[in-house]
């Protein structure tokens, strides 16, 4: 594997001028409205109150999205990146496996400075983040995350430097350098999932790629071979079934954006949940679910492996509410809204959902993932499909199966609940509606905006420009 | 190993009023006199316009050492970090293997705030933060460096963590959140030695420790078994001869600093020369070595694998000649200066030392390592003995053996030494002598200094504060 981190320079150097279709384009703008809204909607996340405390003392221009926070550019990265992660509502790649936008888009927002960026440099710099780190993270391979790193942190650190390199303009020799440097920075073990600390990892890879480019960008030097070979990043992060050499060939070929794509969430919840919540909309819009005392039972049969990240039967805080199938079930059941609100504290306690989840069941059907049972070839939120199975007090049943989850690459979300869901983030965030609708506007503009510090502006903005708006 | 990480954070958090023996206070003051010291000296390394781009635009109230330069916390802390390691002259430990210090003092003056801290407060967070490092190193064991991690780097994070979680007096569960926390930011690549990456690897470990510690202070969550288990850090980064298990008991049973010991260097180039340069300097003072014209040959016996790190046979950079047991022997014959002007460019290059380089010769030798001829029980610069060898044009043949270094645990700087070590670092970084002579005051009578500011103020002197003084 000679020369790769040369290459991937050159790939990242190019990424200026290189012709970008319009749908890898238009996917990166709903990235990017998708990771600004659901970092907004993060400063109501328990990470709001400490987050806070950190940033006390500190200064500096860089904004806190969905605050009045201003701190430090590394701070503001670190902060926007965590926020980002905070409610597990960003988008996600399987290839990667991870959350790419919510560490890139807070990179390159604490890499503008006093140069005015347009939007389509941004745009450009933020799809080749999404590219480096995607494609970085199927070279490296599946074995990487499960010996124990998340690399929404070990490889998002490359997006990350990957898109500052590219939005600051380094040359190739820089670049080379800001890779080296940035892979003596990559760390975030999955262990820490459960914690705070598993939405910093999107917060401290942001911050970190950002250090590794401007370092690179001020003369500092990193070994420009410190990904191959010997003691190398995928030597020593990597395992035996890495595949550095398909790295630099895949870079563009399609973009990760267009094909395989992205999923955005449409629920705020664990990816695994989302076909069984798709079902009981359905099953509510086709009027089978809408009075909890007719439903006897509600169900649903997985592809096995699926309740691996959802071991919360009878969840009793928000948090444990995102992991659990059996509460979407109850909440399917009961009024079937699964938006931010249900998954606080109390949306969970209430003592109705209780009451409907002793209702409930989950099974683990190898029926439900024919030729892949033990899951090797897909994540728990898309191998094979979910069956779900309600019997209804008047002896009806109906049972629905869901291959792919909304807001997936085969069911990519509409502009139009895209929106929807921007809305409802920056709403619940409690973003000023007009600064919302100013952001979104901004950003579905983004190719002919000739200066997007306004963008932030209106994500973040301060009490006298909240005034002169209104 | 259950609980490793509370039993850990309990220790850290008596260390408030732990008994601390005499000798262990002193050799901290050491520790941190040289450190700060070399960090000085390291303004006037390749790394010092790269940094000074890197911060400039940047703002805060955290100095720089040796410099005038302010700015946030955690650049200053990432800053001071680079620049002691940048002229790998800060002090050395086997165990970690590693350079603690470097990493520690960065990151406890990044965390000095409004509330002023007293000597004895500074002195046993030092100790802390080393203990745990050193301790970390040794359970983790030789096969985590020799798997391509910079214990530095990746070791360093906890110590400079469990540092400035002693000087903020966190309590227990808030240690073992940082612990957490750090557990997902340790990183640093051996890979990376030669570039500025590898003294990156303290100021980034410095900055992390500190960004866990004070993420943790402030209500932020990390796993309190983020150590332990399966996908836990000595899991992910140890090896089959990782000893978890003896991590707990080892914790200040005796102390690293007095038991075995740190090096303090005295020359500023790889400990893997500094017994040659001994058996130089006092074969000069014997008048065996003075007018180079009389030496026909100068050589050196040395245990199999010292030369590892020397690769430079012919170095034509200051950087190279640190790694160049020729250049050593050369410098031997010519003046005996081994200061730190003789590691410029400009000393490397005189054409007096490539003529005498010429007679020089160095040779790996079983004779020389009895007993451990591959060094598994000690590294390169402490296993065995050296064996110099010169020869005069007279027909006189000379031998010298050395077993010891200058500096190492078994030969320690005394502080006259130490005292002189400071001076020729801090007139090298520039500082002014009432300045040095003001910090090196400050740290011999640390336990008594009711407010530690000052010693930023002696060691970072800002023109008005400067003019004040003068």
């Amino acid at each position: 594997m000679p020369e790769i981190q040369r290459q991937l320079a050159a790939f990242i150097e190019g990424s200026a001028t290189a012709d970008l279709p319009d749908d890898v384009l238009d996917q990166a703008k709903r990235s990017l409205a998708d990771t600004a809204a659901v970092a907004v909607a993060g400063t109501r996340s328990d990470l709001a109150t400490p987050i806070a405390r950190y940033l006390s003392g500190t200064s500096g221009a860089y904004a806190v999205l969905g605050t009045q926070i201003r701190t430090s550019a590394d701070r503001a990265a670190l902060a926007n990146g965590a926020l980002a992660h905070a409610l597990d509502f960003d988008d996600t790649v399987s290839a990667m496996p991870g959350h790419p936008g919510g560490v890139i888009l807070p990179a390159l927002l604490a890499a503008l400075g006093q140069e005015p960026r347009s939007g389509n440099e941004l745009l450009r710099a933020f799809v080749t983040g999404y590219e480096v780190a995607t494609k970085f993270g199927a070279a490296i391979g599946s074995g990487h995350y499960n010996r124990g790193w998340h690399s929404t942190g070990t490889i998002g650190v490359f997006g990350a430097c990957a898109a500052v390199a590219a939005l600051l303009r380094l040359d190739r020799e820089q670049i080379a350098a800001a890779l080296g440097i940035a892979a003596s920075m990559a760390s975030g073990l999955r262990v820490n999932f459960g914690t705070m600390t598993k939405p910093l990892h999107s917060g401290w890879a942001a911050s970190a790629g950002l250090t590794a480019a401007t370092l690179a960008a001020s003369g500092y030097t990193g070994l420009a071979a410190a990904l191959d070979g010997k003691g190398g990043f995928f030597d020593v992060y990597g395992t035996a079934e890495s595949t550095p050499e398909s790295f630099i060939e895949s870079l563009g070929a399609p973009y990760t954006l267009a094909s395989p794509g992205i999923s955005i969430k449409k629920y705020p919840c664990c990816f695994a949940m989302h076909r069984t919540i798709d079902a009981l909309e359905r099953m509510r819009a086709a009027g089978i679910l809408g009075d909890p005392e007719r439903v006897r039972s509600a169900g649903v049969h997985v592809p096995p492996g699926t309740l691996k990240p959802l071991p919360y039967t009878r969840p009793v805080t928000g948090l444990q509410g995102k992991f659990s199938m059996e509460y979407a079930l109850a909440v399917g059941v009961h009024d079937g809204d699964f938006g931010l609100s249900a998954f606080t504290d109390e949306a969970v306690r209430r003592p109705e959902i209780k009451e409907v989840i002793e209702r409930t069941f989950v099974v683990e059907d190898p029926e439900c993932s024919p030729g892949d049972p033990d899951g090797r070839r897909a994540s728990a939120g898309t191998r094979g499909f979910v069956d779900v199975r309600i019997e209804l007090t008047n002896g009806e049943r109906h049972r629905l199966q869901v291959r792919h989850a909304p807001g997936s690459p085969a069911r990519p979300l509409s502009w139009a609940s895209l929106r929807e869901k921007f809305f409802a983030c920056t709403e619940y965030g409690r973003l000023p509606a007009e600064h919302a609708r100013a952001a979104l506007d901004l950003i579905e503009g983004l190719t002919e905006v000739a200066d997007v510090s306004r963008l932030v502006t209106h994500l973040a903005p301060v009490a006298e420009v909240a005034d002169a708006v209104a």
